[in-house]
């Protein structure tokens, strides 16, 4: 029995914020029909914010409409605020992550709230959840730029503790910790995870790397050594940095999927199957940069074989 | 007082074996001093490989002459048999290196000899090093295809821990262990590293990566656990593999240091002069795929405060 490790599927969300072409809803559902044939169980499938804010996510509610509907998936979607949240609820998405910043820089920059207000919008937004009818929604939360913040350098590793407690104690049944600029290293990584893990008890924690220093996979590693069991993941590592031109976004799914399993975690999901996704996800994104070192090389001689390698 | 990491630039040797351009020796030279100067101690500078085979070393006596005389390098250099190893004692060459195959079907398609062939060589070149006169010559021993090999698939563990015992006791002063082709995942590589450390006692052992999958660096995390403190990178990632055309080479030089330095690291080498001799060799190659995550993206505003980051 190979152990489980939860692999989240970002691409449809983080993946497409920043890209040029508008995806149509048909091929975005499309997306998450293939992911989940592939064996992807999670997938965050939109954003609930003002689609004046950022128009690729103007068909949130079809898209989320649609996804829940899918076998085999549960459909997660991101809000900014109770706004989003509520129009996520009306929907019964079954999960609704939010996220806020542990850095106060950057909080202000995106928000224009101090931590702890958008902490006490959680706590209300949670109690909307807690008042509503029907099958309980989970909330993912989520503390953004974790392990450092373009605006103001190095971010306290306690605070970023307090914030997953604060959390927990506030309602959410998953903790996401983000790498949100690429600043993540595996050492930090090894540290900062284990003290949230234990901080937060059963809570299921989740990270969230950008692979923008190349170190993604690497902090992976070490996220699992502190013994956390689920990784966001975008298809192709799309979703570029807005603060580092050019580089990459998301750690990349395949690449994610592959290396899992060959260290011999189960994430029940077919890296070849991924693949053939990923293809025609390029043919509807021209112009964007997908990356990704097993599209390139292929898979190893040894992948199916794994089981046999230890000698 | 940071724990000290050895990272061996093999750029001049690995890096440059595959590419078009036949570098003019005064490039090599310069290459090794610039390298110096921004911190590396310890560089492959070239192979003693028949020229006919490899044109691009044609000058390996001019270049390992000229190399052994900048102050502050430790340079070695690769030989394929005892007649290289030779030419490398001539000119006294501080560090030696051999390679032979853990994979059967590798080493013979490679030089046509069974692997056990290839140890009695290495034990050959060794008592023609322990009769020479002069300040002793380290010979390093390296074990290719040590997590898998391309023609044959998975290799037995076993055999590369045997290999590193019979390397130790015919004299070796290093083992290096090389995942030639890119099939290492971190998990393989904690739990053969931990065994090839503790089989060989006090001798150094030296990981030598190829990112071809993209775990490069998730596996020097992994080695990193097991004990390996030393290892070898190409500067911008440079050394193409044979076997995945189009797939990147060994792991990145500046990107290694990134990580191990911000990890908690001492490498000695500046990453920020590291980036401008990339710049320069670039220059040197046209048309050659120069990869790496820090010189697209930089270096993060916490690299330099980084002995401040934990809470």
């Amino acid at each position: 029995m190979r152990e489980k490790v939860c692999v989240r599927e970002v691409g449809p969300r983080d993946g497409i914020q920043m890209v040029n072409t508008i995806l149509p809803t048909e091929q975005k559902v499309a997306w998450c029909r293939a992911a989940v044939a592939a064996g992807v169980c999670n997938i965050e499938v939109t954003s609930f914010v003002p689609p004046k804010v950022v128009p690729q996510f103007v068909d949130a509610e079809d898209v989320a409409r649609r996804a829940i509907e899918i076998d085999g998936l549960r459909a997660s979607a991101l809000v900014p605020n109770l706004k989003g949240a509520e129009r996520a609820f009306a929907l019964g998405v079954p999960l609704v992550n939010y996220v806020l910043s542990a850095s106060e820089a950057h909080n202000l920059a995106n928000v224009r709230r101090s931590t702890d207000e958008s902490m006490a919008d959680f706590a209300r937004i949670a109690e909307a959840r807690d008042a509503l009818e029907g099958p309980r929604i989970a909330l993912g939360a989520g503390i953004a730029t974790s392990f450092g913040c373009t605006i103001s350098g190095a971010v306290s590793e306690d605070r970023v503790v307090q914030l997953a407690e604060q959390y927990a104690q506030a309602g959410a049944d998953e903790i996401i910790v983000a790498d949100t600029v690429g600043y993540a290293d595996p050492a930090q990584v090894r540290r900062l995870m284990a003290r949230v893990v234990s901080a937060v008890g059963k809570l299921p924690v989740l990270c969230h790397f950008h692979d923008t220093r190349g170190l993604g996979l690497a902090n992976v590693v070490a996220a699992l050594e502190a013994g956390v069991r689920a990784f966001d993941a975008s298809l192709a590592g799309l979703g570029g940095c807005p603060f580092a031109p050019g580089a990459t976004g998301n750690i990349n799914t395949e690449d994610t999927v592959y290396m899992l399993e060959q260290m011999g975690f189960d994430t029940g999901i077919d890296v070849a199957a991924l693949l053939a996704l990923r293809a025609e996800v390029e043919s509807w994104l021209p112009g964007e940069r997908f990356s990704g070192a097993i599209a390139r090389a292929g898979l190893p001689k040894t992948y199916s074989a794994r089981l046999d390698t230890a000698a």
